[in-house]
């Protein structure tokens, strides 16, 4: 693999990042369709530039040979909901396919341990097959759950550290923090909201009931 | 018009969001592709359900003649945008097109005045020339330019609405209020960052040039 | 089965014609961006409407509760070709994923053995396995392999029965025949052409050899 | 002109396309919305790729300071009907759309005079105004209207062109002359179907009012 034919080498990830961005869609559309409140908001996939492959390899200290099986961001799915406790049923319908058709081969929690940049976010690592026309594989792929105030800055970090290198200068890194303090206050309100909402319809049933 | 053929009225809407769509991703595609910046993150549209705009033309006291004249929305496109002053660089796109392919007919500037609710966006009216198989006609579009956190709590706002036909209850209402608060907050901690970023840049660019 | 829920029946069904339809879509991308020749022109996909799953039942004198083993075209994809022999190239393709992602269970070749209509296609049934979030389903999908000749004949036979249903009158069921021909012979030329390009590129091979 | 920013010239001829393409989608939606038989089946559309106009300009001796002003498949938008018949239709709605979002500035009927090699299409070109981030220009665009059964023989055509630089053997451009026969009887037999179907329809009329 030392001289890498990276147009064959990322065919299956471009095809599971096309697959699993119809499946979990699909979740979406069908919760709607059944009239059910659908904890995912809108999905995306990317796979990753070749340029940010061999970034990443070198900063880890990965061998070429063994990138498929060490980057496991190559193909990535992303799922936004609208709040914090929508993420826990979206990684409960992952865990449902487990041995089905996908694998999980590992979870981080950056929500309940967020990292020092603010950065939040649940990931999950999963092993997919693929057909291709030039035979089978598995790959591994990293589906990322957040909220829509979650994406929203770590897009913005994303940016800011492909701008300056992943240098951020000390004073963007601390407004970066104070926006992310702003996000998870938004999204702290969203969840009371959320809970109002069922107090609200409890004690509709309550009174309704008697 | 007593009888609305609905189906058929509706038609020069549906086409006038499928164009209008196009068009202003076309925007965000050329600088992308100009390795310019785009104040333009990403482009819905919608036609207004039947049911609403009854809902709407009733709570107006708009007669069923006039509503194509009178309910502006019945064919809706919203652009969001990362950073507040991004909304004024659409809003200014939209005016250099005033005369050519569409025509603005008001503008409405949720940002600077923004509503009890806590609702910002910043909406422009225009009349657009749609030719179907049925002849030609110049309907009125509303274009809502916001952020994604003023996107976020309007999603929010729009469905709590719906669900307490326009009567949230007061601590729902309070809790929304408090969310606005958030939202505006990581607004201004956005722009407060891209501040940073252009300081930084001039700095660099300074000391480049000494 | 008695009172089928059709929304929630039919929604592995459309899950399934999203995924196959990415995965066919997938090899002729796959095989473009590696420079070779895709068999596959075009893909298209459907779910059969209630009023056709009814009719089909009730002309099979199907049960309701057994329409999901017995109906096998509930979900349908059409695979396009250029040439007839391209149908076989899909068809092995097809065959070198049964076990993995699909399961063959029955193969119609009304190429080699068209019907008396005039109507030629390859049929290749499968069984397609579908985690909804409702549950998981194996469901039957039939997969229809044709050239575009045999397409274009097969559309206007399909509007023609539906139209007249499935009573054709005689005069029309004649000039279809002709047209089944004119179809055929369009297939043959094409295969002749494809035939004529090999040899010259062999001959250019021997002559650029010496 | 001498050195082209293709990136940067090319923008305005793919939001043309982007923009035609839904319109003429959006003529197909309304009818078929409307339960009317729509003349157009489907439609799609290209730019240009750069080295096929370098190899045009070349071929047709156009400077490239004129190649907007001379060549007029820039950028391209292809119809596709089932029958003869509906061509004609479709030119005409373009023709009603005339001086209202587009200008005919030309057409060429390739259908009553067909190509020596075969070729059969009706081509129109216009006049499109596209704004874009970087200003508004006025650009050519061609529109291709064609039979399913043209279409496909074109497409077969079109890939020998490139394969053979243009200079196709004999024996194969006499076996896609014997295609163009098969593709034009097709084509004849499905007009005949329609006419005969008409003529039922018409009979059915008479017996159903007497």
């Amino acid at each position: 693999m030392q001289n890498i034919d990276w147009e064959k080498f990322l065919i299956p990830y471009e095809n599971a990042v096309e697959e699993l961005k119809v499946k979990f869609k699909s979740i979406r559309n069908e919760l709607i369709k059944m009239g059910e409140y659908s904890p995912i908001e809108f999905v995306t996939g990317r796979v990753k530039k070749i340029s940010s492959i061999l970034e990443k390899s070198k900063r880890l200290e990965v061998d070429m040979e063994n990138i498929d099986k060490e980057i496991e961001d190559i193909a990535g799915i992303r799922i936004m909901c609208q709040f914090v406790e929508d993420i826990y049923t979206v990684v409960d319908y992952i865990s449902e396919r487990d041995g089905k058709d996908l694998k999980v081969v590992g979870v981080k929690d950056y929500i309940t341990n967020y990292k020092d940049s603010g950065y939040r976010s649940y990931h999950v690592i999963i092993e997919y097959p693929i057909q291709t026309a030039f035979g089978n594989k598995n790959i591994l792929a990293e589906i990322q759950i957040r909220t829509l105030a979650m994406n929203f800055w770590a897009t913005i970090e994303h940016s800011l550290k492909y701008k300056y290198k992943r240098q951020i200068p000390d004073p963007i890194q601390l407004r970066l923090k104070n926006a992310a303090d702003a996000a998870f206050q938004l999204d702290q309100e969203m969840s009371q909201i959320r809970h109002e909402i069922r107090q609200a319809q409890k004690m509709f049933e309550i009174r309704s009931s008697t």
